[in-house]
Order: structure tokens, then C-alpha cells, then sequence
């Protein structure tokens, strides 16, 4: 261990200890606010404050196109994706009326997506190809792409203001690349892990497990977490690795939204352990595989809605319980300050 | 049946129908907004539209004492709900925060407090007594009293403008009112609904719980829902009943928050079973009963937050997810208006 590393510790014990000595003396029982004081001194542990504020919080959807969507791994055509693409631009999907009225920044990044866009405002056009590779052939992308993706994504961090980033995506099959990628890194079945995505059915489903079954034996010798990403992920994975890379160097808020963003987090957590630190996990998706990656992460999720929409709609949804979590460090008054009388002991 | 009663039914069946129709052509695959849909539906139903609007929301907190409190059934001293009272008025309760961030309109309802407030904005004095009277000696209150307590709950709904109550409570003691209304209504042993409330150690719970089988023991007799509220129920209880009953017959939706407000939904249900369908549940709560009693109505709590401070601040952190329900029906694109192509069937 460093000397540096050391005295993070220090200080973090310290913090933690004030935290909860702020939340214990707040006018209401010890844990009586149960989740939402977890939350408020995880948050407090981010942003290295006990009166921690949210500025300039920025929702971004990370979108991209996957070669292995022409095998019918998806109920939807591909054509969706750039499609969608639009309709968050033009404020008319779940996430941009969720953004609208939370007051969050709404950026689409368009990390390899399989159409020409004119450039517009809230649109970072950050092409890295015209959607990736089919992975049965051979890998999603080169590790040059790969690498390009990464930085690219931690572009997109230093880009914008704020102390927080919830994370979303956008990519007809990209809950293949999740699953696949869970499997890989995890050692769990990929039928275990391997879901019906926005809509198959029972056969779709079948053919889907079966196709990435012979995708992670095609690529049975991509065990690295980078070797993994190229050869199984997609292009808006590797760049949310990259920006969530970033975020954690720079103490923002990591919201993480459902399936296909946990597995970028999977990647990146393991590059860099210390990424888990700075995250806030929005929900539990109805998509089979995410209750196994948020256990492998020991993480808790916030709300478990059944959702399986992807776009970062669940973390647009769950925003207003992190400001919450804020609010109360910062707001509410405590025994002394109100006046009122403390437990019986 | 009555025949308008039939032609309601009817007007309900077609509204759900184009509900559902209109859920199902937005931008999202079939039911993949998960609860945040069913909730969607409910709120159109309640409000009678396919673009239901939240208008004026009234966050309402009402506070009483309880004679029980004196035999040492909570943590707390009585005096606590006076100087909440103060502390919710004021702006540092965690209700106080939670309603500021959302724009909640927040009033303070003084059901029976032993303590003379001076009159102020956001606070309504509609005292019934100060305090009830301790239940193990007599009832709680005298059915004149409880009947007074319901029309003057009417009488809060009717002064405040809107279409939608957030429902809070204060009152140190009434976790033990809300397990014993539970207990009476339902047939379920005293012990099993029973808790902590705002922070008992086990000798405490073990107190409580023999304390309480003594008044149900004393009021054997009391066992319609009215009978059952005058004997071992609480002023702010019994202005809850009223208010919800006032509140279901303007079609306003009833936000609920944790265990108290669900025992005065309990009666208020027992009395006019159609309230229940006016009701959406904010969170479940730690307090055991409060599981027991969500079962018993059916009703799937929002949030499971382990939350057990009362206030009505589960009711208020869980206000932007229901007002996310609104926004999904009345801003979402449809597939059709957003030019996006739908599931391969």
C-alpha cells in the first residue's frame, strides 16, 4: 500500500465517521429513514462532503449498433437503434420525459451507430464504426477500436460540467454483448444468464442462448477483461467503460442504470476496483442476468420495478431518491437545532 | 347493484382499455417500463384520463397525542409530537425537506395536541382534545368524539385545493394504535403486528405488546370499524378516516404513506371498500405489521425502503415516481408519431 493510499483511508474513515454522526443527529429516530441514510452517506463518501450537493447532473446514453443483431438476437430490427437515436433528441422517449422533469442534461453520444446523423445540438457524434463487427465471425471490434472506445468515453466525461453522470444506452442486441460478457467474466452459465431482451419469446429465446454460446466459444481465449470487451462487447460498452473510468478518477456520481450498463461497469470494476466506490445502482431490470451481476458486485439496487427498457431510464427515474439522499444531509434539522427532546434511554 | 353504479363499471372497463391501448403504443416494448406502467394505469383511472395531471399536490401531516403513550409504549417522550409539529412548520423535518424538493404544499393538521399553538400559515388547529385518553382505562375517545374527528378530516380535504393528498401522521404512541385497528380488523394476534416503532429495545417490544393485548382485552367488545377507532384508535387516526373518505368520493389520488396512515385506511376501507382504489402505496415500511396490512389490501408498496420515521416522508420521497407515471402517458412519443419501427412479429 502507498503512503498516499494510506491517508485516503484515513480520511474516509474520518468522513464516514462524521457522516453518520450527522445523520445520527438528525430529528428522527437512529435509521429510522432506512435506505435512504445508506444512500446519503454513500453519497457523502463520493463527493467527500457532509453536505453534499448535486451540480449539473448529466444524463448521457451511450448508443451503438452490434454485428450479431442480423442473427435475430432481437425482437426489434436495427433500424431502432438510430431511430431512437432521434427520438431522445426530439424529447419523446422515456428517458427524455424522465430528464425533462428532473431537470438533468440529456446527451446521446453516438458511439458507432449504423447511420449518418447531422450534427445537433445534444448529440456527441464520437463514431468509432458503423456498428460492430458480427462477434460469430470473429471479435466485435480490433483492440485498437477498443482502446479508441475507452478514451473516447472518458472524452465524453471531461467534456461535461457536473458532479454526477447517469449512465444509459442505447444498441438493438446489446444485451447479447451484456450477457455474454457477464459470462466471461463471471464463470457463470450463459443460459443463466441470458434473457429475452426488449421482447423474445420462448423460441427467440432459445436461439439466442444458442447463438452466444457458439459466439463465447469462438472466443473461448478472450479471458482478459479488455480481450473480452473487444471480442464480445460493443462500442457504447467499451466507451461507458471508459467514461465510468473517468468519472471515478474525477469523485463524480455514478448512476448506473439496468443490464447492459452493469456490464460495462463489470469491465470497468475490473480494470479498477476503486470504480465501485463511486457508484449508485438506480435499479433491479426484470432481464434475468442483472440479480446475478449486481450480487457478483454486492450491489443494491435502489428500485425493483421490472424494467427492461434500458436508456438509463431507470436512473432518470431514480434520480429525485439520490437528490433526496442530499437533501437530508443538508436540510433537515437536528435534535438540538430543532428543539426537540431525544430518546429515552 | 344501482344502475349508475353499473354505468361507471362500464365507463371504467373502456377507460382502462384505451389506457392500456395508449401505454402500448408508446416507444418502449410491451410492459418494459415495468411498474412504472401499472402505476401509469392506475393514476388515469383514478383521475379518469388518458393524460392524467398531477395538480397542486397537498402533502397534509396530522399530529395527536395518545394517553397510551404514558404507560411507556414508545421511545419518546409525549412532547415530541408538539415540537415536530414546530419542526415540521419550520422547515427541518425530514418530510419539510422532502416536500420542498418537490413543491409540495405542506400542512400541519392539529387533530389533538396536548400543546396550544399559536395560529400560523400551514397550520390547521382542528383540535378534538389534548390527547386521547389512555385506552387501557376507557376508550381512547368517545364515539361523539370520533365522529367529530371524521367530519372535521372531511372538512381538511374540502379546504385544499388539487387532485391528489400525500398522507402523513405524527403522534408518539400511534404505532400502537395502528397495531391494535390492525389486529381488531383483521383477526391477526397482537404479537404478530407489533413492533419497534420509532426505536424500542426487546424488553420495550415485550412491554408493548402485553400492554396492548390488555386494551384489546378491555375493549373485547368493540368490534365494528367505528366502535374499534373510538377505542383504541387516535385523533389524528380518525381525522385520516374522515379525510380519506372525503378524498375517494372527490376522485383525488390518495398517496399513502407508511403504517399509521394504512391502519386509518384500513377503517376507512372497512367503511367504503372503494377508497381502496383511489390509494397508491408509497413504500412498505419496517414496522412488521405494515407487510401484514399491505397483504391484506392487496396493495404493492412502491418503495421497501425499511423506512419507519412516519411524517408521511415515505409519501414524499416517493412523489416524483408517481408523478414519473403522469409524465410517461401524457408526454411519451408513440411509435407511430416518433417514426420508429415496431417489434418483428
Amino acid at each position: 500500500m502507498t503512503e498516499s493510499m494510506a491517508l485516503d483511508d484515513l480520511r474516509n474513515e474520518a468522513l464516514t465517521r462524521q457522516l453518520q454522526h450527522t445523520l445520527d443527529h438528525k430529528t428522527k429516530p437512529l435509521g429510522a429513514l432506512g435506505v435512504l441514510e445508506g444512500l446519503a452517506l454513500k453519497l457523502g463518501q463520493i463527493l467527500g462532503s457532509t453536505a453534499p450537493r448535486l451540480q449539473q447532473p448529466q444524463m448521457v446514453v451511450f448508443a451503438a449498433d452490434h454485428g450479431l443483431a442480423a442473427r435475430g438476437v432481437s425482437a426489434y430490427p436495427g433500424d431502432v437503434t438510430w431511430q431512437m437515436v432521434h427520438n431522445f433528441l426530439s424529447g419523446g422517449a422515456a428517458v427524455g420525459v424522465l430528464a425533462r422533469q428532473h431537470g438533468l442534461s440529456l446527451t446521446v453520444v453516438d458511439a458507432g451507430v449504423r447511420h449518418d446523423f447531422e450534427p445537433q445540438a445534444g448529440l456527441q457524434i464520437r463514431k468509432i464504426g458503423l456498428g460492430t463487427a458480427d462477434s460469430l465471425d470473429g471479435p466485435a471490434m480490433s483492440d485498437q477500436d477498443c482502446e479508441r472506445a475507452i478514451q473516447q468515453g472518458r472524452e465524453v466525461v471531461r467534456s461535461l460540467p457536473g458532479n454526477a453522470i447517469l449512465f444509459g444506452e442505447m444498441g438493438i442486441g446489446n444485451t447479447s454483448a451484456a450477457s455474454m460478457l457477464l459470462s466471461r467474466l463471471t464463470g457463470l452459465p450463459i443460459e443463466s444468464v441470458t434473457g429475452r431482451g426488449t421482447g423474445l419469446d420462448d423460441e427467440g429465446l432459445q436461439r439466442k442462448q444458442g447463438i452466444l454460446q457458439q459466439v463465447l466459444t469462438r472466443h473461448a481465449d478472450a479471458r482478459t477483461p479488455l480481450a473480452a470487451l473487444a471480442a464480445l462487447g460493443g462500442f457504447e460498452i467499451a466507451m461507458m467503460v471508459g467514461a465510468m473510468l473517468q468519472a471515478a478518477q474525477e469523485r463524480r456520481v455514478i448512476v448506473v442504470d439496468g443490464f447492459i450498463v452493469g456490464s460495462a461497469l463489470l469491465v470497468a470494476h475490473a480494470l479498477q476496483p476503486h470504480v465501485l466506490q463511486r457508484c449508485v445502482f438506480a435499479h433491479q431490470s426484470g432481464e434475468p442476468g442483472h440479480e446475478k451481476l449486481l450480487r457478483h458486485l454486492q450491489a443494491q439496487p435502489l428500485l425493483t420495478w421490472q424494467m427492461r427498457l434500458g436508456e438509463g431510464s431507470g436512473a432518470a427515474l431514480a434520480w429525485p431518491l439520490i437528490e433526496s439522499a442530499c437533501r437530508i444531509l443538508c436540510e433537515m434539522a437536528s435534535f438540538e437545532s430543532a428543539g426537540v427532546s431525544q430518546q429515552v434511554s
